[in-house]
């Protein structure tokens, strides 16, 4: 939001209560004729200043119905289920959607698994129980609805409620109440408590107008029942982390027990969303692909990490989240990260890799800005995150989440399976390294604790040395050390419990239990995001508006078509077939249309689909074993050739060379129709 | 069975007959002996008749156990959440079987997907209950169970319970019953109903011995809820069919209204098995590989069969199963078709496809066979059906199934969601047709059935052009036709309540709702399949027996590993990044293995794991620039130019050169470790 909307809204507010108050004092018509009049030309202003915030914005510029019609039309995606009326937040990719998400998952498996040597695994979508509530996905994977009191089949998510509502009435120039803490409500509304949305409920009459229940969480994972007894709970995962978290132990071993290393999934994740909308932003069942990147927790920096450095991000920080709303983007990674604003290399690094895949799979990248979460609306495992949005016609929306888990997963399983995750820091030569021992005195806590004996034994036993040092220093200072246990309970710790003694020790390696960073993408938002960022439209010769998509090539469903200028069989059929080999020894997915169609119209067929490149054979073709090439965006077209052809459309889906490469070495075709 | 063995069999249990008989009239001990003695030696027989069949089993080679083992310490697959003990069939991929599985998908993609232009899509596995309850699942979808009447916590599937004890049985040289009957029995054990099983288990006395229950149906698939009301019930597919069928017009459409055509998908099946066992080949979850030829019901023949027609199968028709229990070889599979053992071209054409392509993957076509659904066995949907079977260490397991499932499933999903779901069959000019036309007579059909007359219109509606001239030729002859509707309910048609009359229309195409032919691979289990048949070990010079995985080169996980002969960094690393520049180049999957260790240690370790091709970088190649390489099968090496190494290896991977070729042109180099 621009300062001189604000100041302007500000000014409007103190002229409305003038105005009013005047009116209550008993103000002349004449004395307050300037006064309204003042105030209805900055109501004006105002609107003005909104509708063209709005035209300003890129997002609204995107042609939404158009694209849903392409997706429709040419079965990229469509509902699943349709002819039984659909299931909401469920969606079939058809085979153009199918190729896209296929190129994207080959392009994400070869910029991250294969950049980085990481172990790709693929672990069962069935989740025992057991496994979801150590993680804390039973208790707390959970979105907070509200429902009409009055009619339970009227239910929301409260937090999409909230904004819809906030959004609302800010579009609604009459309102008069503070537009900034509506923007504010906007930004923070996934990481309210219910007392929270509930008292904004109130403060806004949506409660009572809506007859709207106290707001309570609802558990997003779907519930299932594994074996024939019907006594194994189990759920569908709602990310595909857990399964790399429970295999720690022998993806370290394959790694031949060294560290960092990373593991990563593509596969299927589940959420039982209260409202799916919003096409493939938010459905049910989803592709997604994951990276969790062990890393030991006090050497988050990264060898490749310069290599990124560099890039100067657009960052939407905390702060500024909770202030001005802006955007910065004059921070390189590294300076974001010296200055404590991204906690760590690590994630800093994937922070720079993720921009740089999405910007090569056909996101625009000045439509993109990564926001750090916010302190309340962290995941309950997270320390650091940093989702990486993309404007939408619907708005900013979330399309890959990068956060730093910290150590909590691996710890919680270690504790609750009882084995051992933990990887080893290996030095260069034995050193001699100073632990700190704490020796427990049982005769004198059993007595003190009693039954609780137990519990406190265990809360020491946990304590890091620098906790150690802590307690040792306060019983020295204070006498007593207040020790909480997991439970929240506290007690007291003296002197005659516990002794503290630093020792040294001649070591080759520490044991630890790794931090994970986690890139964790959304493929079906991401290939939504791609279409919306590629989706355009020109006008043609013969003033037709024909849509088109610009895809890259490397996600493009197919690279070629190939269009026999004449439907005749057997003219051009033995060019076809030198072609089509050539283009399969290639292995390039390509289409023939040899409808017999005007040549004009089969290339809008093929640039709406987003294929990048046309091979034409003509009559010319059947005397000089020439054909025309054709780029999709630029409509411009090349000679050459039959025997270039195929190698040719290589190189350029490949990225081995550039149209305007191409463009020089081979003559320019004029072509009757684009 | 041998002839002999079975002859054998009936001999001793004659001889045993005898003995009983002898001892029952008194006959003297003298008398007795020989007679005995006859049947000592004739069990004697059996027994070693047994053991040396046991011994000329090829899967009876299998070292399951070394299998097992190499598969756990190289990560091919392990039991899911194993540090929380597991859940019984569910299973991760590590990172090489994850490499295998999406070679596997891969090859299968070009082989059928591209080879046939097929439409790939893909849906979701989460599938609401109308469309399961439509297709059949819910009602039919089950495994017959028996527990213990005394203890609910054991439970077995009822056919597998039956097979093994009959299995036992015939390990049994006592046993004295019908040993063919047992055969027979675990032949058909998965096609018996429960009144069958139940009075087999009687026979067998295994009913009494166990407590068992009367054998019960147990739903297959997991059952969940969709939304936040939990109204609305779903389950998880057990087929990824479904989603193919209910897609059918937009599939139709995008191929331009064409028939016939095949969709096919590539994704997970899910399915509650009351026993999981035997590793990958009885899981809950697993990844699966579906095409769903459309065609019409009269014209099941195929363009490209003769491609495939002169394929000699290893067939295993219905009449054998109950008779003979031997193959049938002699056919090629146009002869089957021929004479009406294959129901039609497009199975048999899809048949030799998926041999050719399971014999490309690695499986082993001697122990491959193609097995008929018995009558009784055929999944409520299908009118013909093949499992391609291989022989296994557990026995001969299902691994892909070519069903004819007929017009069942769109039939059925067009009736439930009042979609059409017809093709048209075009004809290439008009022509006259004659349709039969049947018109009622509400005013006598109301009286006549009240209540049910609208039943009774609907049935005859429905009534094929056949149908309702026999319909017509029994009101002729005999003054009524006996209707019967879906409900089983019959009714008496008279002459005056229809009018049957046949007209002649001039028409350019026909609707018809088309047939499918469904071929359905079982990716973990063809997996699985490659593993035991390319599982083997050898001697070394050494006496060291060593194991390796004979992988063919286009699934293999890793295609070439790259090993300098000493871990010096600095000397090697120029060749070596020349090396592993142009293997990512040319898109090959590499691993270096720089641990210094001795060569044929790095060669062990590269052969378990069926990587196929190794480069040897050694002292010489920092003189000449040139490496060695080997091939992992026959442990042969050739030298050859650092700069020709990765195209060969690339050729060698892409069959477009055999090693056989490759040594003909490099000389041979004999080195001292293999």
């Amino acid at each position: 939001m621009s300062e001189s909307l604000a100041e302007l809204q500000a000014k409007m507010k103190a002229q409305g209560e003038k105005v009013r108050q005047m009116k209550k004092d008993g103000a002349s018509r004449d004395d307050l004729k300037p006064e309204v009049d003042i105030l209805t030309s900055l109501r004006a202003d105002v609107e003005k200043m909104i509708e063209s915030e709005a035209e300003s914005n890129p997002a609204n510029k995107i042609n939404r119905a158009g694209l849903e019609d392409l997706c429709k039309r040419r079965f990229l995606f469509t509902p699943s289920f349709s002819i039984y009326g659909g299931v909401a937040g469920l969606y079939d990719f058809g085979p153009p959607g199918c190729a896209l998400k296929a190129n994207l998952e080959a392009l994400w498996r070869r910029h991250f698994i294969n950049h980085d040597n990481m172990l790709e695994i693929q672990c069962t979508c069935l989740t025992p129980e057991v496994v979801l509530k150590t993680s804390g996905h039973v208790e707390k994977f959970t979105d907070l609805m509200v429902k009409n009191e009055k009619n339970p089949d009227e239910y929301y998510r409260a937090d999409k409620l909230l904004e819809e509502k906030c959004e609302a009435l800010l579009q609604e120039p009459s309102f008069e109440g503070d537009r900034e803490q509506l923007q504010k409500w906007i930004r923070v509304a996934d990481s309210l408590s219910a007392e929270e949305v509930d008292k904004i409920f109130q403060e806004l009459g949506i409660k009572q107008a809506m007859n709207l229940s106290f707001p309570y969480p609802f558990n997003l994972m779907f519930k299932t029942t594994i074996g024939p007894q019907g006594n194994l709970v189990g759920f569908l995962r709602p990310e595909t982390a857990q399964g790399m978290f429970v295999n720690f132990r022998r993806l370290l071993e394959q790694n031949g027990g060294k560290m960092p290393f990373a593991a990563a999934q593509i596969g299927l994740g589940f959420r039982n969303e209260i409202a799916p909308r919003a096409g493939l932003l938010r459905v049910r069942e989803f592709p997604m692909a994951e990276i969790e990147h062990f890393v030991h927790p006090d050497h988050k920096d990264h060898p490749d990490f310069h290599k990124v450095a560099d890039l100067k991000l657009p960052l939407f920080p905390q702060h500024n989240q909770l202030t001005d709303g802006k955007l910065r983007t004059d921070l390189t990674l590294r300076q974001a990260v010296d200055i404590g604003m991204i906690n760590n290399e690590t994630l800093a690094y994937f922070m720079g890799r993720t921009f740089l895949f999405l910007v090569k799979a056909g996101v625009d990248g000045s439509m993109l800005r990564f926001r750090q979460h916010l302190k309340s609306e962290m995941a309950h495992y997270a320390c650091d995150c940093w989702d990486a949005e993309a404007l939408l016609s619907y708005g900013w929306t979330e399309i890959v989440g990068i956060a730093d888990r910290s150590a909590y997963d691996l710890t919680a399983h270690s504790k609750a399976s009882k084995v051992d995750l933990k990887a080893n820091y290996k030095f260069d030569e034995p050193r001699n390294m100073e632990f700190v021992e704490c020796k427990i005195n049982k005769g004198k806590l059993g007595p003190a604790f009693k039954k609780e004996a137990g519990a406190v034994i265990e809360a020491l036993n946990e304590l890091t040395d620098k906790q150690k040092l802590e307690m040792d220093a306060a019983i020295e200072e204070n006498g007593v050390y207040e020790l909480k246990i997991c439970t929240g309970a506290r007690y007291n710790i003296t002197k005659e419990m516990v002794k503290v003694k630093t020792v040294t020790k001649r070591v080759q390696e520490v044991p630890f239990i790794p931090s994970v960073i986690e890139p964790a993408f959304g493929v079906g938002r991401i290939i939504y995001t791609i279409l919306e960022h590629t989706f355009r439209s020109r006008e043609m010769e013969d003033q037709e508006l024909r849509c088109y998509l610009s895809l890259p090539p490397v996600v493009a469903p197919t690279k070629v078509s190939v269009l026999p200028i004449s439907s005749n069989p057997t003219q051009f059929k033995p060019a076809m077939h030198k072609i089509t080999d050539a283009l399969k020894e290639h292995g390039i997915s390509y289409k023939v249309d040899d409808s017999g169609q005007a040549i004009g119209k089969r290339y809008a067929r093929t640039d709406e689909i987003g294929i990048p490149f046309g091979i034409t054979i003509d009559f010319q073709s059947l005397n000089d074993d020439t054909v025309t090439l054709r780029e999709r965006d630029s409509m411009s077209q090349i000679r050459l050739p039959i025997a270039d052809v195929a190698d040719l459309v290589y190189k350029l889906c490949t990225d081995r060379m550039t149209w305007e490469q191409a463009a020089e070495k081979y003559p320019k075709f004029d072509a009757q129709h684009a």
